[in-house]
């Protein structure tokens, strides 16, 4: 982050105004503030709207607050969560301002009931910013998930990999200046090449055009706005362990932030959404045979070898 | 309103918070407030979620205010209006409580980028109220257009819709009453018909059941929130000549609130959603005819009679 | 419904096209058929696109059907369902036309994501049909569920609440009809009341005001058109145990449009939406402690009264 | 396209069966075909639902056909497209299979009211396809529109570009290759380099890690599914002058698909989406202005320098 930034965002943060409105003194703490993510993103909170109240306040169409004892609140909460009540948490709003490499961003704009304002490579240059996994983070293809990640690469292959990508980073981002015209890619020399005498200048391709060589480690950024209910449906997916890594990092900031924003939300979250499991109609059959002392074989439950594994773990009976 | 109503309302607007949020004191001054629409309903400003600075802000994806000057900000405005960008409109929310006649309620739902909140009478009971339209507004079927109004009715006619609304409105509240067994149903006696000796008294109807006794005009209400951007999109459909009058009015109070809360976005939305018309290729045609001094004729246009008439209306050139 | 739309569905089934597409002989069989739902009602499957195979098709983003043995298919389907990637099931469309009671309407409008048009009572008239209740369906509210149903009515208390539902309604028309001035109206003679001399005669009020009096059990219909998964979100909802009957009975008949229609999807909702159950981490703990002969009290599960008591009645331990 | 791809689509073309459904022949001609658009892009339509007939019949919610007269229907859809009317023309549903380069992956999926299924490279293998322009759609950047194409660049620098791109994409996808291992990847003598004797093997990175490395004009692919309202309202965004030529060029295969599936809708879509526009308040006065002999200047206008010109072009008084 530039100085310049640095100094829009304290300016922000030093602004203080009176307002009727229901707010979060524990989520004003941290407005505004950048929360770093991966090695050079970040999520910041830039608004919200309504609270734990707002939720009850919506449930009752109240004319008023809305709101009885905390402990009735939060009983009402729990209550709308366990039977899928999601309307009155759509009640509140939240907005971030996040920074996060493309191939994060075209996982998570998937998720549709949410607005979104991000930064324009037509009109204006990206940054020199891109992701370079940690070694540890590094690993290689699951052989038992097609789409996850199984055990590390050894520190070589590791080593090489990250090489792979700084390198193919950096010289599609010179690429891409080279191509703009823009005066501020390196020279070859610089780069470790030799020269070409006969070196065409580019005085300037459009910018829609340029940004197709940058890679998908790099770095955009957004505004992105939702309600909490979309954002607890987002958070249950993303922050959950089959989520690729790098987009489970940014859900995992946010839960914190749903933690600041709406404790009474956030223990029900922690219940009903992430603590849980569904258990199927025939995975119900095989915990009521195991309850009464009459368990059923895998073949008896018509349940697959993988589905029966997953529902042993779920029951904490894989060991 | 009742009393405690009121008086919770009141305890509301009294209260008062410190935030680092964008605030818009014109639209705090009537936070909480009912504003009256109709004979018994209203809308009321219950929460809200940035300001005209917001769409700049999100605009331009900055990391502070991103607001410039004043001029500056409301020229931005102006130009995304004028190009459909729409989502930097989506970063500002709204939320009303709204109390109104169930067949406007009908229309409103229609517009789905908002969320809900009902009062649920399978859960609570309704009150006694209905609409009853003012004489001024009780209007013919229009000759010309299949679902509009025309002249207004005689007044010995208006009287007598009227006499049969409310008696007809006034009896389903009491057999509604009645069928849910609540003791404060008017007896036979106190409604001008001669008591049944035989009557049997129900002792308590599921409410779900007892509401459908109720007629379209009785009032509901419920907790609306949308974004800016879906706002004025109702309002341009809803506050325009061919809404239905009794949702119409809702719409010129939410108006004013657009006023308040976004004035730049109000001035925007003035000049390129409600003053302004699309132009068919065709109706275009003709514009650039009569501009050349070489007027095409209805036929030569292929304008259909109606079509033709609403273009010259809107040139100004139908008297 | 009139001979003339019996004869208009019977010239639609007698239609036949040749095609490229996905056809399911099955619901082919149906295709535009009235299936009686409450007294008036109905649903009617109008079209469709798609079927099992192009769920597993657009999961595999094959050039061609991209389906193999109907075991592997069901088991990806399966697999899909658990693991809640809906968007392969959203690339199936199925458009219904139904015709049911407002107040069932007002419920099923809240689900958000689908295409709706409906019949619009200010443009045509609406036909004297309301719904009535079975005595058998009428019960009384529910003492432990405040908004559910609980015994039916003693039959002389229901046959007073049917005696009302259509007495009301009956006169709502009557006077519907009145304000309209179609002259179709009854006689108030016919109606066995004294004829009033200076009786009014209202020429003709816009039909936009006149339905408000009608109550909320007359039919009204509309085209419904959804996606498969959002039908199975609505299906999951309104065929469920806890929805108000006169809504659940369309969910029925529509699950067994969906059997018809998409049999492997069908066999993995029963088994993934509407046999299990979600388990929350308390109530999981709860699950853990009976299998390991550990029991929890209920103090110690930290559930509430009502929610142990559901537990135990999902664990089949409620006897 | 590989063999086997074109076999199975060719399969599918030799596919025929009976339905009841409405049926589009000239729709049905081109079904699953691949239709070229880039260097190595295609849309195809997969399937389809309703046609010009589903849009009247849902406007009337008929019980049959609903359909009159081909000049009657084709004047009910032109005044529905003119009043905004839109939710008859949600009752058509259209899906494509697409190819196309990320960036514009990353504009079109922005258009939230769609299904999507991408190919996932978290799961499997990108092919090595990459989009490089054409010299002549390699254009500098605008001078008066910060986010436009200006002038075609010249043959030298075009060259260049060209040897940028493609040099930096086969390269990100030998590197693709060597961090998965899989012993594809074209040995670095092939690539003109030399050995590295210590070069180290990478045995298999992830490919949700892997495929970071590729860049923005890579292809990916997908099947897209919308409605025909929203259909046309992506088409008249993406088929406009304004959008870049990369998604432009897909927009306008699929408005000759328009034109085939629904010839009615696709003439009102001429006439009021593409070819007409929108007159704000200030415009629609000087319009009346010149018609009326009284014009007004700039100022008096109150237009932009830059609105005034639009407007000017609009009128054809530009020149």
């Amino acid at each position: 982050m530039t100085p310049e930034q640095k100094a829009e965002i304290e300016a922000q943060r030093a602004q203080s105004f009176v307002t009727r409105r229901a707010t979060v003194p524990a989520l004003e703490e941290i407005l505004f503030e950048a929360i770093p993510v991966l090695d050079h993103g970040f999520i910041r909170v830039v608004d919200y709207m309504g609270d734990d109240g707002a939720v009850v306040q919506a449930a009752r169409v109240s004319y008023g607050k809305g709101t009885k004892k905390v402990r009735e609140d939060a009983g009402l909460i729990a209550y709308l969560m366990r039977h899928r009540h999601s309307t009155p948490f759509e009640m509140c709003e939240i907005k971030f301002h996040v920074k996060l490499p493309i191939f994060v961003a075209r996982q998570w704009i998937r998720h549709r009931t949410a607005n979104v304002n991000e930064y324009s490579a037509r009109y204006s240059l990206l940054d020199r910013e891109f992701y370079i996994p940690k070694p540890e983070h590094l690993a290689a293809q699951s052989s038992s998930n097609r789409q996850g990640r199984g055990d590390v690469l050894p520190p070589d292959q590791a080593a090489k990999v990250m090489k792979l990508l700084r390198d193919d980073s950096e010289r599609a981002y010179d690429h891409y200046l080279e191509m703009l015209g823009t005066g501020e890619e390196r020279a070859e020399e610089d780069r470790g090449l030799a020269a070409s005498a006969e070196e065409v200048a580019v005085t300037g391709l459009a910018r829609e055009l340029a940004r197709m060589n940058l890679s998908l480690n790099f770095y955009t950024q957004w505004y992105w706005k939702t309600d909490l209910h979309n954002l607890m449906h987002f958070l249950s997916l993303r922050a959950d362990a089959h989520a690729q890594y790098e987009i489970r990092v940014y859900a995992e900031a946010m839960v914190d932030v749903l933690k600041r924003w709406v404790p009474a939300t956030y223990e029900a979250f922690l219940n009903y959404r992430q603590g849980g499991a569904y258990l199927s109609a025939k995975a119900l059959a095989v915990v009521k045979g195991l309850l009464d002392g009459k368990p059923l074989s895998r073949e008896e439950s018509g349940l697959s070898a993988r589905e029966w594994s997953e529902v042993m773990a779920t029951l904490g009976r894989d060991k």
